[in-house]
């Protein structure tokens, strides 16, 4: 996107050190818009270098920009001159902290679930929803606020399963039910998180309420905005039910859906591969830099999607879906595959930030 | 069972080489009732001594009574002598081979697919319908034997689902639907069956066959025996969907449930989880060796059933259920645990066989 | 061993939520000369009843004696009616507590490292060095006891080598070299221990402080108790050098072994074979109850031993070795599996009571 | 390397649905110098496109360039208009297969073992011995020949052993005796290759030929090709002792290594250290595309390296030293990593492709 060539945005990154935090650097240390500028952690990592602090877990080398800054402890005054903030707390912190940090004026994008219920916080996924940015001016207005903000991307599972139904309603109106079964790969659950002894050979069929996240944030998503941008409308009239297991896989979380659209007769099966197949995000649309070349792929070998094959379609920001057929009980099955950690979390808060820079709701020095 | 002390059944190993017929010999080893009289396999191994033709795979060594077994091929000839024949065969020799027995007058349980969907032969899961084997004298008249018949066992993931349906079906009516989404141990494909690096670190969304057997034999399962015991009523009003995947646990098929009954308003919970807790199969009631202590064991910590840690409840032949709760699709869900080489495969045919015996079906020597 | 029909000895267990304290509650509860008396663990756990303090982690149930058993803080007062204390604790407690309970006249034995190098304690593999034993007298007369010791296993990595070198320096003396590179098993490190995201897809070629334990341990094992009884003769002229990987595999750990014996020329294969295969150690010949019937299984097909299909044999209690071949560097090598968490842990910790209670160094009422 | 810049060379690939064609394909297809121009494989596969007789492993997806092309049988008739031929056949057809592609005058580089021994064939791993190329217009004059030729590189594990020998050879002369111990990906058996059940929470402590290979593959390509640049001198005074195992990692072999030099005393830790950290390979020196930036990184964090976090360092072309210590028993040990289907593999056989170039043995048209 042509308008935006030599934009650079200096970030700032809290909770720095975590998985989700090593994410969003390894991501924005190759990316053309964004400088790493301050990096915030735990008042135990404060102060130390970032490669002395941090147990790196990632499969490529710490970027050379950030070995050697010094961690902050997360207060907003340490991260004054940042254009934009990546929230990779833990949700016991994330609270208070990103609250600040918008009483502040700073902008805000949290992949933390605590503000994601908050009726003027927009939850989204940036390749399903980014119309519920729309809301940041009445956000702004009730703090009095000039270019901060909170927005929240989506649950890692939430996220996968949205990209899916999104066209779907689009295209042949809304939901009776649907059911969803996850697979969810131990990424998920941060680091050191599961115990190799729990997973190994094993499967855990309970993730603490992760069926409750998946089961809300779907309708506040696949929802609308309201007509004076002030509100969400939640979908009322869709049940929904979530179960969730844990895998031994290391990242991708596979996800097994079933769903009955209110209107009948449903779609043929060749209507819901070419919806998904032809599916364009705004995202994609507005030319965002990680905006995948293709939001959603569909692929129909009957083996697939799988996590290890297609995680990292699309960089990691596409969602693979195959296997649709007719449900006995409902009226289509599929199966879906969404890379969790960069579109189910760090990914979705970039893209997210890209979107808001596209519609001007972040402010950049060029 | 009293009047069962000092019976011994003489028994013949069909397919005894692969993955089914070594977990018979192991059971069979251990087995009071049976002594291994005769082993077969195909031509290619048929000559040799069992411990040089087999690559062992089971984790307790091979039985001294069968190392030096000579291995026979598969025709019935070298099999007279035996009261009950054990067949492991794969399903792409199986179904002559296994008819050439029935019309020797042999007595065959067999764990293959090829026969299950024979309108005259019983597909039997032990703790769940030994009724259906009252058709065993019927299916004799058609042939013309004495003693002979062919009773086949379940696929491994439809027999997990059925133990935990049979008792809600007894107490609370027919179902109106059933989802069910299966999470697969790689002992379920045999050896050398699924390639580590198939899944290792990964999923496969895709069992060829298996949704279908699963949405079949479920069906035939839960229906009826006729008044005149010469058929089977399949459930017909029951809607049924099966979504099945391989993941990496050696042994031990997760599967969650969710199920929707004709009656409304439907059971609470904690009737659910008494009538499941208080099932007594009929295979416990005839004081069967094998019959677990419960067929069905409840286990309502929060991330229970692990198939790690519960695959081996009751020997393998109990299944465990967890995780009951309200759908909000459906009315119930639940997560299931079933041992699928031991009650999922050859566990069923030994126990089916005892069954058999104290139904005098098979007649012993003593 | 008919002397000991009828023992009963009540036992005190240490450490009792760890998986080092879950083992031993395993195997005790199954064992017909102890019964499990008094359970300690931290002050954190203490007051409860077992089964709520406890993550149980072992693939068979909660025994139901000790499911109602209220933890006590590991104090001696507490423990006082016990005749045999098993310790389980962490290395960052044992010191003080097991010195404690030494003090208090109390008999224990201990998997924790704190006492390994005390040139007054024992450090004892049941299947290598009984004879260690004999210097329980003059510990008690150096703390003026009647019944009390301290007795510690070995390293689990270090009790698999020595078992296998005993029988080879016995027979044709000592080695002039000994290099091993070991594979553990995950459970080694306790739990939650080794972080799945660590070890999944992985090897961690570190494991803090274990070579150094390998290193010191087997020369001190594979020594002499001195004339008098008072202290051991450690080896001091063979060099060692262990290496130890942490690879992802749940019990077991494999080692590779490559020796050089100072007596040149070194013995042939076939003579390494027989005196592996014949031995028999002082556990056995005492009729000890848990000894298992062979201490080393030599298994010489190409591919073994195994740790899935090896860790079970005798119990958990023999080594099995396997690749007995030419060095061209030293003069032999072979790879050995041992259970790390059954004769590696809490399992030498059993059978080392069985047989100081054989040498009447533990007094049991019978 | 500029001189290069617009060479385009058009690759053949034999084996090409294999797994080792497949990361040739994948490696070629974006690479800046070559053009898949024909693609061979078994009969069975001749005939079909690409797409259709592959079952595709890679993580990425088929490139676009190879889809459609349709795949020839192994003759060399059908490869005359190659520049250059790479052979990832299996050894039971490889032999002969590669012998007429050397008398049909095309210029191979092979992965398979076959003919690695054979005295007029240059064994070359790219980062240590590209010297012995030289001998290919002595293997040329042989055959009568004008371009082609046959070169191998080496078997994955050797490749990595090597890497790390060579500096130290070159810097403190050569080694009284080395002993390795590998940890190997089950990538490196092919596909299928090993079963699941197999490898699953287990090890194989056993590859058929692979410790013969790295013992005599390694004395091979640490030697020097004679003056006439007519044969090999293998090292000879080196004594060398291998044992392979199989654990369960994806990608990435572990080697524990332990050295003695001829020339006492040994060098220093630091010495080590910094002769394999300054270490600069003639295919560095040459400007080659593929050559990595470090051929040997040393990571001195105590638990590296590791096969998840390290294996991708230099995109698979270079080997990864850490944990270099003294040896209790030789001088020095350390442990490494290599990745197998990379530099251990395909990535060999076109960095050696590119310094037969550089060295103008293959003839590019420009």
């Amino acid at each position: 996107m042509s308008s935006l060539s030599g934009v650079i945005l200096r970030a700032g990154i809290l909770g720095a050190t975590g998985t989700v935090g090593q994410r969003f650097i390894s991501l924005l240390s190759q990316h053309p818009y964004f400088t790493i500028q301050v990096i915030g952690a735990s008042s135990r990592s404060a102060g130390k270098k970032y490669s002395e602090a941090t147990k790196w877990k990632m499969t490529t080398p710490i970027p050379d920009e950030v070995k050697d800054l010094v961690i902050q402890e997360c207060k907003a005054e340490f991260f004054k001159e940042c254009d934009v903030i990546f929230s990779g707390l833990d949700a016991d912190v994330a609270g208070d902290i990103e609250l600040a940090f918008l009483e502040a004026d700073l902008a805000v994008l949290s992949n933390a679930k605590n503000h994601r219920r908050d009726p003027t916080v927009p939850l989204v996924v940036p390749t399903v929803n980014p119309s519920h940015l729309n809301l940041i001016p009445h956000q702004r207005s009730l703090h009095s606020l000039h270019k901060g903000f909170i927005v929240t991307n989506a649950n890692c599972s939430t996220t996968g399963l949205v990209v899916a139904l999104k066209p779907l309603q689009d295209a042949f109106g809304p939901f009776e039910a649907i059911i969803v079964q996850t697979m969810q790969a131990i990424s998920g659950a941060g680091y050191p998180g599961v115990a190799s002894l729990d997973i190994y050979d094993n499967i855990i069929p309970f993730i603490s309420g992760e069926e409750e996240k998946m089961e809300y944030e779907t309708l506040k998503i696949l929802g609308d905005i309201n007509e004076t941008a002030t509100g969400f409308n939640h979908i009322s009239f869709t049940k929904i039910s979530a179960i969730c297991n844990r895998v031994p896989v290391i990242d991708g979380h596979t996800e097994c859906v079933s769903i009955k659209f209110k209107k009948q007769p449903p779609p043929s099966i060749e209507q819901i591969i070419n919806t998904l197949d032809s599916y364009v995000s705004e995202s994609q649309k507005l030319g965002c830099y990680s905006a995948p070349k293709k939001a959603i792929i569909v692929n129909m070998n009957q083996d697939r999607p799988q996590p290890r094959l297609d995680r990292d379609n699309g960089n990691g920001y596409s969602v693979t879906v195959g296997r649709i057929r007719k449900c006995n009980v409902l009226d289509i099955k599929f199966t879906l595959l969404v890379h969790n950690t960069i579109l189910g979390a760090a990914g979705s808060g970039i893209l997210n930030a890209e979107i808001a820079l596209a519609k001007e709701l972040i402010k950049a020095k060029t």
